[in-house]
């Protein structure tokens, strides 16, 4: 019956389903860390001699140095992190090291030592946002007047400025990182000392704990401490909602570095070449970015099926909540790094971008509003004026502002030349100026609120 | 080719597929209110009228009282909320109606629908937890004292109060509560003037909408503005992870309302009885509640999806991010109010929950803990003695407590009368009073906490 | 504390989160199928006489008119479609319509039906994928000859023909199409005569029933007929894998529609014009129907979360698989109509595919293939040569078959003058004749071949 | 701008998002063998020489010594395993290595190595799938006559067999299985061939490549045949189906452990005890499995969103297919094993089981059937005396069997002594003799047809 890697039967299937040890070392900063500040409340309280604490410390500290330099050895009959520590522990300090589980569990144990994982996570999540942030205002300064087409559906609609766009961006990643600070805010609590489930009849000052450990204050419900893992769905959610943002910017590049675009040659160092296609620069970079919202979102998804109908207090399930954090984690921050490299370096084709935003018509709009503004024509009726115009342009293979003034008064007597200070793309741009519009001089200023809001220098 | 209900060809297609007005007819108020909103800043900058818009606004005010007396009408070829609102203006007022779309677009118009819509939304959340909350806190006052088994692998391991079990939800809640606050604040930007996609040339008063509407201020960035879903998409994973939560609590009551756990009975209006099985109380409540996780998380995956690897600015596809909003917001206002009727009026039967308790040595831990105290033993070897203890209870079939003092001196010296102390589930419970912890005045301390918290009198 | 609609309290919220009947009336043809058919059973089996049979059955066909022409009535103390039949039969039968429900439950009742519903679905998928396939042939088999860009990373790689471009998705419905008739096969059991959960002591004659639905067998456990959705399942997952090739095809259709590329001319009927911007055709049904992947994969992901964990025998929790599969249905069906209308009624734009395909080099790999064949020069070697030439053609600013023959053999002298006959778009073409390759003789064969399994006349 | 690690800036942030080879070296044996495949035909169409072939074949197979040895050498300057092992092969065999990638390219080698890796993987399920069924087959055999309650909404409804409950995961794991059987039956293409996507110009035998490595014929189509990852999605949606099915397994397992149902002991190699807590035996083996539905879910839903809306044909986003295969992989085999193991070796407490559906007038069904067959009453109104009666009992404190006759036949005169024989459970289970019915004889016969649909001796 039991084939293949489980030939010894259930006991062997046992070991390997059960062992976190393979992923849960990651934790061994944490773990030692909240060993240190337990055994020292501890001590403190008089529950443990300050012998006792001195010794595990010091012990803690020694396993910290061998982690730091061999890794973290991988025994499965030790099953996780914290039985690999403390069993180290108790090879360097004898039983004495058995005073350090004195009221507390594995449960609060790991979700403390999670807690302090997703927050560094969470920060650096922040800082690679940061750095995607200043590239984006840095490039949008640079093209504040680059003239490129906006487009709807993918169609050509109206110019805009690159700036402009690339602001856009900017945005949305000020709102992923709020939403990595307010779970920050909301992780704040250190679940240390609620013990398996129900506190601990030892007198324990849980203040000193949260605050050795950086943590604003402790947690409020034991049995939810234990049970809780919000804090790691609020960072796969900001996580999933950022790798969306960048899997969009990441869909632009892509067609905007296709040859029928054009619009961008991506940096060398972020796009693979081909020895026999030296015009074929693969966006590689952007691909990948695009393709790990898929994990991240996957991953995201895993935990909250996981999490779904689970009793009180701590169940098994909850084992399988670091896996997918540590795998998004590792894609958001290799997508954030490389989304800020291919803001930053990409080269921008603005003579192409602008010769596209010139076709079709873009200015259309533009049309309408001057009917509308200068001849007070409603404007669902400008609109009507304005796609006879067009239709004319097109039969005369001309741009809008390349048809003769007798032809426009021709189509509605109240045109007249002024007109055609409104038809170039130029005078586009420079005319939407409404708060929040493409017009350059819009985009300056809302270059100079980003730096302020980034904290940068102008 | 086109069998079916598409015999007509293509365009029947596409009269089916284009049409939101099936479902975003839901917006009408905001887009009424939006409207309004609109003209009258056109108005107060010059733009159109005094006139027009007063005449506009009665239009817009009159067809809100048709729609709230008669419904929305469904009309296919207007397609959406927004050209029926028009259509039927056109209708009041004239072809002075064709002047409120000045310097607007539909983009920047269902984009402030939607998150009007939304913000309504998050509010009702908000209350709808907080009528949880409520509840939770009164039951857990009300069961301060009632012991019951604390489960951890659903295997009874400490004794518990239900009031501290209650409160653990009171946490989650708070937290879910927290993240509608949070997405509150995020969306608090109006679109409304960000035109198509790059603004308008129209010198409008953007705060003055803004205002109007409610709003904190204008959105910064136009392409952004059109584009941006995340007010839905934060919606959608603050309502999965409250739908966690319920699922996680609906499950509880689920396995208690079984005959062996009999913990507890169902208030007969959110339960189902059986003519043929009158003690079958069927937890319907509960287990849809728990079967609704599945649809929020389902269409929170939904959008997404949906949004993954759009380009700028409005595509299409963004029009399915209003099926899964409403959806989820039916099931989660559904959900929350089930679960507070589900806490209120269930009635708990304390005694059956406590002798669970009492029954596998729930206090087994409180034996180590003894030790641990008493007799300055390490936790690890405490831990041992207390193994044997429980085995030669089992061997007798007694409790722990009921073993007599000769059996526990054999198996090690250090321990003594006082022991017994430490062995009921009173004293367990009443010992574990760290902060956070189970005891009864700890609770009591904490539903006067929450109360304080909910703005509640105590 | 119940405020807004909810003001009647717990009865109120448990009216309408327990109502099936606003979703499940859409199963009243297969309730009523099953419910004839099950009389129809009892009677032969002795278990009701013929009598009160002949009666019930004329009662269910009356019914089944009255909803034909006047809609299910949706009155919510009823809860679903099963008791607002069997209430309706009441009124038309009296007391003897309780002779109905003899050896069944709601239980393998709404099994049966929905099972019906979904079989029903799967063959409309089923033919709404042949309607895709077969414009997919027709154009193929048009456009054998049409030469486009191949792309890779959206990168012009080779030049393909459009045939076989089209041909791929043919491929990829093919598999649609085997997962819906796989899943056909597995849903081919009836669970009609399980009953509540462990069958009946009535002696049914389950085969005539399962014969007279049209099912092969009935099932074979009743615990398991009862709990069972994996054919909802089945039918998501083959939807969401039909929705993801479809919105694959939809993101071609809309970059191929862009002006910068202008390869496709969408139809009239399935794009919305602009009457400011007449050439603006937005691609809004392919956009829909690549919004719509994430809707279906939502409506797959909601079912998976709904059914995990859930004890034997039926729970509540299953009333939620309806919704989903209703929902993915309509989207589904549309989208495969949508798709059809697309492939069938585009207008390709052959001269312009042509032109990209002439830029960039793609025949690049052409000459790197010469290199091996006609000079036996290892592959790696034959690529550098190629590269060289890539490199001198794109500084004189010609296509690789403008060099002149000097250049090339200046690269490398085996190179000679009959290389020119592998550089051109057609020659790279036709030389990929492989099986399965691009060539268009290859793409006929396929065409062929295609129309064979389709049953189509060649 | 680029702290930690990618202080190198882009370059170190490529090397890291594009290599592969951490996690596809997992396919070196489908690579080597896919390689020694291709050369061999390549040999026998006079493509490469016979000396070279046999070069490089020896190479390939010193290469597959090497990684069966010391495992494969992971530089990521390497990228992937193709480059990985023609780099080695380089170093070996000189030149002509360089000839071994003619006519292929990248693109089809990895499709055809995956999905080779992923055909391994399904067959393995499939065995790891037998493994559970046959340990059903074997315990419900054993069980066939058991008593337990038999659970709607997880309340004691109608006295079921322990047999019939377990075969009920027989039907759910054999629909598992023909879903692994039709996927196999799909992916049995070759994609060998069909080079980077257009196919190749050199004449090459692809159905002897296929034949040589186990498939049924080559892909029909190149572009599709390097853009198709469906064999994958087939695998992780059967796989997420499965892990459904485990998932509810393995609640009922946690909750028949918990100490109020007491229904199962679980075997000691697959749960976790407690030394101070001997009575408490963590499921957690049962747990996890739960919990790795989550995830396979989770990596379903990853690769769904990645493929979401690409165009033809290779895009590197598909690079991110392995990674959710390869966990869901390892998920599904540990969850198949370990509950495997669990069917086989718990111990079931079929006393208790039997006292538990005893209790709670499981047979309240059987007396409303008794009235229907005896006493010819429609099942309506027998339903409503059987109310009465139960409600008298429960009145008395007895079971229904403990009534007197008389207190039956004040209730409804037409019952009689014969009732009695009804009202046991043993009666009652006994009675479900409908095909597909809980009766022991109906059980073993399904376990007899069981047994020959595994091919198992009777």
């Amino acid at each position: 019956m039991w084939g293949g890697r489980f030939a010894e039967g259930p006991s062997a299937i046992m070991r390997e389903i059960n062992a976190s040890i393979p992923f849960d070392k990651a934790l061994w900063r944490e773990d030692i860390a909240g060993s240190r500040a337990h055994v020292a409340m501890l001590a403190k309280q008089g529950i443990v001699s300050e012998a006792d604490a001195k010794a595990i410390d010091e012990g803690l500290q020694q396993i910290a140095g061998e982690y730091e330099r061999d890794g973290v050895p991988e025994d499965w009959d030790l099953e996780d992190i914290h039985m690999t520590v403390e069993a180290r522990l108790t090879e360097i300090v004898g039983p004495a090291a058995g005073r350090l589980h004195t009221a507390r569990s594995r449960n609060d144990q790991v979700a403390t030592d999670f807690r302090m994982w997703v927050r560094v996570a969470m920060q650096r999540a922040v800082a690679g946002i940061d750095a995607v942030l200043g590239a984006l205002v840095v490039r949008a300064e640079e093209h504040a007047d680059s003239i490129m087409p906006g487009f709807t559906h993918l169609q050509t609609a109206q110019p805009v400025t690159l700036g402009h766009h690339l602001l856009a961006y900017f945005e949305m990643l000020m709102r992923d990182r709020s939403r990595f600070a307010d779970a920050l805010t909301r992780l704040d609590e250190c679940p240390l000392g609620s013990a398996a489930l129900a506190g601990t009849g030892f007198d324990l000052d849980r203040d000193m704990t949260a605050a050795a450990l950086g943590f604003a204050r402790p947690t409020r419900n034991s049995l939810d401490a234990v049970s809780d893992r919000d804090f790691a769905l609020d960072y796969l959610m900001a996580a999933s909602q950022c790798s969306l943002h960048l899997s969009r910017l990441a869909e632009e590049f892509i067609i905007w570095a296709s040859q029928p675009f054009g619009f961008v040659k991506l940096p060398d160092t972020l796009s693979t070449g081909s020895s026999i296609m030296p015009q074929k620069r693969n966006p590689d970079a952007a691909e990948l970015v695009r393709g790990h919202a898929g994990r991240v979102i996957g991953c995201a998804t895993s935990l909250m099926v996981t999490m779904k109908g689970l009793p009180l207090a701590y169940s098994k399930d909850m084992q399988d909540d670091k896996p997918p954090v540590f795998e998004a984690a590792g894609l958001i921050d290799l997508s954030l790094a490389a989304m800020a490299g291919m803001v930053a370096d990409s080269g921008f084709d603005t003579a192409r971008m602008r010769k596209a935003a010139e076709a079709g018509h873009a200015t259309a709009t533009d049309l309408a509003d001057w009917l509308v503004r200068q001849a007070d024509i409603p404007f669902r009726e400008a609109h009507h004026i304005t796609g006879a115009a067009v239709k004319l342009a097109d039969e005369k293979g001309v741009a809008l502002d390349g048809l003769a003034i007798d032809d426009l008064t021709a189509i509605d007597p109240r045109i007249d030349e002024r007109v055609f200070d409104a038809l170039s793309v130029d005078a586009s741009v420079a005319a939407r100026a409404s708060y929040g519009g493409t017009a350059p001089v819009r985009v300056r200023e809302q270059v100079a609120a980003a730096k302020q809001r980034l904290g940068m220098e102008d």
